[in-house]
């Protein structure tokens, strides 16, 4: 059985794309499209200039089915999506008196200023999507049986406009199959152990699309197809194949699975974080309502921090150092401790590029973990930079907790 | 005078591209394009498809002066570049005795099998780059006054052919200047402001390339030319109608330039963070060096925490809530004392989604800066999701810290 699945285009623009930025978003759209029964055939990013994304909008246009341009909807002089959808469509820009009156709300203003108006403008015939998120409208267009979609650039804005409205307006107009969709959360491995721990699951069904997403000791695993029986079947076989790998479903983060089952058990939680200077912390607490479970952290960068908040003796960072099974083991202790919580996580390491030595290189990374039992400590070595080590030693840390709460 | 770049097209193929994969390609080639006078006018990713990929060559062939193509070469029936730029370009494929001779070579074989054939097929006319590093050979083809270059797909293989051979074969036939980029950093102020700032030294440089990259709280602005003492003197121009607001140039982190003020004082920093929940932390240890000058963090997410690890007194909790000046205040002062540091920054608010009162709407955020002089307090109100309220709560507070540090 072959997937009957449309042909979407994305467009990409900001000079920045093409100058050193790099393009998170064709991962992100595809995992939009996907489940609305569309693939991607075409990414191109161009810069802001009205005759690129006009001729891109032109080819896509002819290519594709549904064509989404994400970028330059802004207030300035290079926002030019507008006028070049306008073009590409030979359509006129028209003031929608509407946009302009939430334009003028959303900032405070009683009339909308001379240097704003742009912002109000509509290619005539387009449909505004409204911005919880931002003050640049989006625009949904038909040009006979093709859809065109203008999204503001940031992913804060575009994103949440899928599920509020954007995915009913494209089922609607295409009133295509939609593609179920399951993505399975793991923890604790790479792309190839992932691979070969689900190749046979996969093989069971081998009229689903599979996807893996690699990310710093993270793995997501996408399973796509028209059946939503089929695919439940897959996910489970997956699950099974992946063990205690599998952590969640969706959109749940890690922190979250964390948080979920601590608070479930009523339980808290605090970070002592040296080398990772707050990541863990942070991760904790990107969960909305995180207040119920997690009651803070200690970045204790320096060796007087470390003695100072969490107790760490000086005689332990004298004979062992801070990078060492036993720093980690008291500033767990002590975080649990001066936090007063049921468990702690630590970290202390050497994440590059320099401070490394022979017996000590960078990537090394000492981890504790303190609990209602015995407090464990874990020795890893990282290969990366210093922004991969200090990712994947969070998410490492992390992982062990989730594994060890009941 | 307009810039003298010369315009060059990538291409990027392989179906993983369109489905989760992230292209990291683009600033790679940007990085090797620009010091030979070319800027990237736009990039395209596709799929293992004949039809497409000639598509994609065909249409950049028209536009560009220089267009690479990336991927498609290995021996595998998903390999098309060959084929699809031989039909772009309505030329034949013929077998290159030569290359079939260093295949074998390099495959350690007498001849070489019928499966390998493919791989030394050239496109008629084509020029063969030498891979040191891989079996598919690169391919460099002049059309008219343009010039296509074909690369295999692995960073390994195609990047040490510019060093190589790569970088002069282009110089030779395009004889083309060299381009400049300065990028200045700015912080506090958003899109429209920085444009109103910048506009008239920008007018007075109208033969430049100008990009304005928007974060939460903080711009990247980007000046590219042919001639780098018109570069420099814009450059000089715009910092100062940025003002205060420029905090560096090119690379240089807010939290890094901040860790520079503060190393050549001798001096240090500590964070105590409630909504931030570590950001501010984990922004000045994304510093490679940072353990010089930033000592620590106390995340004080419960008012207990508050409480024990900085200080905070239970009646200012319980009269003026955790989310006010006076929690920021003493949540500054406090880490200023546990830490011994010379300044600390405080946060304090409500990153919602929920937890808002009319009173304390979500997006309130209380600041306090300690230093050797009296505390201060700030009082802000930030529209968005809780990411961006984080992200936009933590550059505010490090912009204001770096404004008083001398």
């Amino acid at each position: 059985m072959i997937m009957k699945t449309g042909k979407a285009e994305l467009i990409c623009t900001g000079s920045e794309l093409l100058e050193g930025k790099l393009n998170l978003y064709p991962p992100l759209f595809h995992a939009r499209l996907a489940p609305l029964g569309f693939t991607l055939a075409r990414e191109q990013s161009c810069g802001d200039s009205l005759a690129d994304i006009a001729d891109c909008i032109t080819g896509a246009l002819r290519r594709a089915d549904l064509v989404l341009v994400c970028g330059g909807l802004g207030p300035t002089f290079d926002d030019l999506t507008r006028q070049a959808a306008a073009r590409a469509l030979g359509r006129r820009l028209v003031s929608s008196r509407h946009c302009a009156q939430i334009l003028a709300l959303n900032y405070g203003l009683e009339k909308l200023p001379p240097n704003l108006k742009d912002q109000a403008l509509l290619v005539e015939g387009a449909k505004a999507l409204e911005n919880a998120n931002g003050t640049a409208f989006g625009e949904v267009l038909t040009e006979g049986r093709k859809l065109l979609v203008l999204l503001p650039g940031p992913r804060s804005e575009w994103e949440p406009m899928f599920g509020s409205f954007l995915d009913s307006e494209i089922k609607d107009f295409f009133k295509r199959q939609p593609l179920t969709q399951v993505k399975l959360r793991l923890a604790g491995l790479g792309e190839p152990k992932a691979e070969a721990l689900l190749k046979p699951a996969m093989r069971k069904a081998p009229e689903l699309r599979y996807t893996i997403l690699a990310g710093p000791g993270l793995i997501d695993f996408i399973i796509a197809g028209s059946e939503p029986a089929a695919i439940k079947r897959a996910a489970a076989r997956c699950r099974r194949a992946a063990g205690a790998a599998f952590y969640g479903e969706g959109d749940l983060t890690l922190a979250a699975a964390i948080g979920g089952k601590l608070a479930a058990g009523g339980r808290t939680l605090a970070s002592a974080e040296s080398c990772t200077g707050g990541l863990v912390s942070k991760l904790a607490t990107d969960v909305p309502g995180s207040s119920n479970w997690f009651l803070g952290g200690a970045v204790a960068y320096s060796n007087a921090a470390k003695t100072r908040l969490l107790g760490v003796k000086a005689a332990t960072l004298k004979k062992h150092g801070a990078v060492s099974g036993e720093c980690a083991a008291e500033m767990a202790a002590g975080a649990r401790k001066v936090f007063g919580c049921d468990y702690a996580v630590s970290v202390t390491g050497i994440a590059g590029p320099d401070g490394g030595t022979p017996d000590k290189p960078v990537g090394l990374v000492w981890f504790g973990l303190a609990g209602p039992g015995k407090t464990r400590v874990f020795r890893r070595e990282f290969r990366g930079g210093r922004d991969y080590v200090r990712a994947r030693a969070a998410n490492f840390i992390l992982d062990e907790l989730r594994k060890i709460i009941k």
